[in-house]
């Protein structure tokens, strides 16, 4: 087995962020990564497949995200010759744009210090007692 | 029963964030709060009661931040007259800035751009079928 990277100080720090428009409507991670998914692969099933959720899970998220916004923000044909094609809405990229966006310049703006705090980590992760 | 502030456009939109160090270690809104509340309450049972968690939850996820660094960020003096005294170390003032700073400047760069996707959400929160 070759030494793997959790030699001490490479940890990999990531920064997640989560919008909650209310108490029942959030848009995280899964969700974002799904419409990304989406719009990359062309149809529902082959994002899941890509991101290695079930179609069902994926086909659930997607309909809540679909459910938040007065507009949905995948237009998916069900049926037809492609078998289920579906894309995202102006809608949809703006919300994945919006996302990303936010994620990558807090990274950027708080790296130094996230890597500063990342060096009071403890050495080996410490499994739960 | 006054109007409720549900009134059209106005959502409560809300940015957390999650730092992910690794798989095992995590930060997100709740640890922060607890933390948070610890400096102001100066003792974790206090704390626990203020943001409405039991005392072993409290605890639990103290420890679990405790065990990420490797110094602690919250010193607690276990027993004695003051019955538990907790405040926080400099890492753990650390961690709350750096926190709370990156969700503040995230949300206030954003502001506009959220707003405008809150404007696309479905007027009545949508049950679930």
């Amino acid at each position: 087995m070759p030494g793997g990277p959790e030699a001490k100080g490479l940890t990999m720090t990531r920064l997640t962020i989560r919008i909650d428009f209310d108490d029942e409507r959030q848009i995280g991670h899964g969700k974002i990564r799904l419409i990304e998914a989406i719009g990359a692969h062309g149809s529902i099933s082959a994002a899941a497949r890509a991101i290695g959720m079930s179609y069902r899970r994926a086909w659930l998220l997607l309909d809540e995200v679909n459910r938040m916004f007065a507009t949905p923000v995948v237009d998916a044909r069900m049926g037809g010759k492609g078998g289920g094609a579906a894309a995202l809405t102006p809608l949809g990229h703006e919300l994945v744009t919006l996302y990303r966006g936010i994620e990558t310049s807090a990274g950027v703006e708080y790296s130094a210090r996230l890597a500063s705090l990342t060096e009071h980590l403890s050495t080996p992760p410490s499994g739960r007692a």
